[in-house]
């Protein structure tokens, strides 16, 4: 265990100084298949975007100076024309048409008059009460988007709207980032993988599937690699075959022996500059450590599941959206009470976890009960961490804190009725 | 399009009451597949966990009261022991063994003194400076979970720590809940499928992709019906097919026609109670229809891009929610300063676009330009929505609101070093 620790943000800026990223390899995927993956290029716009002038609203497409100084008191008389799509089809000064919203505007009319400001006096005439200008309550073709235009960066994470507009664009094909491959390795003598029978002693190794799953949320495809002894040359070899097929190894456990940091040596060991930073002024998370093996990443947590969650989330994740030049996901975070006192000793930010309920219109923040950084459950039972700076000792009861959040909230009440909606924010 | 709207909350709640939901399907998934699935049953352990008494720290094991009162001035001497796996191995009194943590506790130990509070004085013994009392740094056989208690809940969306605790108990399969199939049919006689060419005055159908990911995204499998005329009769029969495959409709177009609310006719027409509610008090959105057909839910969007996606984020979400029994997750958000004013209707509940920048150490909202709900762009352009009650004009520049993010946050700065760390909250 490391007795000198390094600031979070110093220790990410370390590392981070000491890679050197290769670009990601691209690779093609249907729009259909590319929500969540990242754009490799900039989309530009083939076309304009409406592709015609098209209506804003349900009205009648007019000529906007055939309005001018119409009033309920003083409406302006139409007479409905009927166009087709025939070339010398066009809208006539006096003639109106009646369009849906996001019909195209009829050759000739420049603006919409809204359904409501009008009224038919006869099968083909109507009134109209209200003057409007050219270019009212019309969608200009190209407002959305002009041909040539970027519609979408490199770099965007695909939501559902991003595909719209890519199909929209008539775009069925997309070039994207190939998710970054992630070695997974646990070391300890103790672990038994997954599955397997345990001796007396032993423990399973939760690490492997719990990180694979991180990686696989944050946008990288996980290269699970086993548990393995603590042996200097087996992990050694281990992670120097990990980092030959991956873009990044993860390595748990080896940081917090009372006897020797085993794991950590063997990384330093297999090339420049190595371990550039061991131990990190984080709770749980504090025997971290990171190193740059010839530029390529490797990532050392804690063997203790908890502990290697934190220190995923605040060395692997940003590295993940690094990889992939997009940026990260906002976590979602509450503002809440806490029911009693936290206390945190000083020198290192804390990660406590919590349960946050929901008490009428305020949210309350029951600390969990933890032993250890190795108690699982401690997660399962928490809906959020408070995270506690390194300067203060602790938080009082009834403080407020914010909560960063990784499960929904509950509900106090035991009331389970719809909840989730964007409320009235007066509420 | 309706003239009479219902307010959000009450339209969820006539909706709900007015549908039978089936209980899903289930299935047996491998725990390194479950990513996200929602657990059809509570999950209880069958062992405990820890299996065994285990160190909470690099230490000395000891007999606790070998230890009282040690303290730096007088220190108790205990000699080094070592244990092995025979039965009839244990610690006696005057004896302590070291131990990682993590480690079995050596029978007959109760307690661990921390590494720091010990010397080693030769190799054989070792000066203790602190009392501790039994139980101390020790987890404790079943602390984490004990055999037979509810370790996962029923509901339960599993997240990578619940993976990790299945793995613990040394579960390797769970039953899932099948995801909930979604039918999505898109109507309007002037839309052309995704990937195929335009004639004049056609639209591109973007919803059905849009909706699609929407789908998945939240838990479901989207079913993709295509697209299909303005024709009573066809509308019906497609609807009619989609709820004997579906758990769930979902419809867009036809509700926003000026001369005829067809598609909502046609849902209306398929099965008692039908339409229950037609007009919402959101905008975009308001055309929305909610239809329960023989208690199966069937939604009606507008055809609108992004009315199409506010009105899914309001009654298809938490509807797939509550199909798997599961709580929604919660949006991230933040408090931002509006750069300039929003004007809003009264009487609707308006979901306003806007680009969410950072600022120094606050953020900023910019509205994002729209002419129409049809723009998809403002859907991209935009990183949030800021919800303006039904009762408010509109907000003013510099009022602060709070946003709902569905995208990352852009520096405005343009620095894009490193971002989104858990910050220390007093920076």
């Amino acid at each position: 265990m490391p007795r000198r620790v390094t600031a979070i943000e110093e220790a990410a800026r370390l590392f981070y100084k000491s890679l050197r990223l290769e670009r990601l390899q691209t690779e093609v995927t249907l729009v259909e298949d590319a929500l969540g993956r990242v754009l490799a290029v900039d989309v530009a716009a083939p076309e304009d975007l409406p592709a015609l002038d098209r209506s804003a609203v349900d009205g009648y497409a007019v000529i906007a100076r055939d309005t001018f100084g119409a009033s309920p008191g003083n409406p302006v008389i139409l007479r409905l024309a009927s166009i087709d799509s025939r070339p010398d089809s066009h809208l006539r000064n006096g003639e109106a048409v009646y369009v849906d919203t996001g019909s195209p505007l009829p050759v000739g009319s420049d603006a919409v008059v809204m359904v409501e400001f009008t009224s038919k006096i006869s099968p083909d005439t109507i009134e109209v009460y209200k003057a409007v200008a050219p270019h009212d309550d019309v969608s200009w073709r190209g407002e959305d988007v002009k041909m040539g235009e970027v519609a979408l960066k490199e770099g965007t994470r695909l939501e559902p709207q991003d595909l719209g507009m890519l199909v929209a664009l008539g775009i069925s094909e997309v070039q994207v980032y190939k998710r970054p491959l992630v070695g997974i390795l646990s070391t300890g003598s103790e672990l038994a993988p997954p599955g397997q029978g345990k001796r007396r002693g032993e423990v399973t190794d939760v690490n492997s599937i719990v990180l694979s799953s991180m990686v696989r949320r944050y946008g990288g495809t996980p290269v699970p690699m086993g548990c393995i002894r603590d042996d200097f040359e087996s992990i050694r070899s281990m992670i120097m075959d990990g980092l030959g097929r991956c873009d990044l190894m993860v390595v748990t456990g080896g940081t917090s022996e009372g006897q020797a940091d085993l794991t950590v040596e063997a990384i330093d060991s297999l090339g420049k500059p190595g371990v550039v930073v061991h131990g990190v002024a984080v709770r749980p998370g504090r025997p971290t450590a990171l190193a740059s093996i010839n530029g390529k990443p490797v990532i050392n947590l804690s063997g203790y599941p908890v502990a290697a969650m934190i220190g995923f989330y605040l060395f692997g994740r940003p590295l993940l959206a690094r990889m992939l030049r997009t940026s990260q996901d906002i976590d979602p975070c509450v503002r809440a009470r806490v029911t009693r006192r936290i206390p945190a000793g000083p020198g290192l930010r804390s990660f406590v976890r919590v349960r946050v309920l929901r008490s009428g219109g305020a949210y309350l923040a029951e600390p969990v009960r933890s032993t250890g950084s190795g108690v699982i459950s401690s997660m399962i039972n928490a809906n959020g961490f408070v995270v506690i700076p390194e300067h203060v000792e602790g938080v009082d009861e009834n403080e407020e804190v914010d909560v960063v959040l990784f499960r929904p909230i509950l509900e106090h009440t035991g009331s389970n009725d719809f909840p989730g909606y964007p409320a009235d924010p007066d509420m």
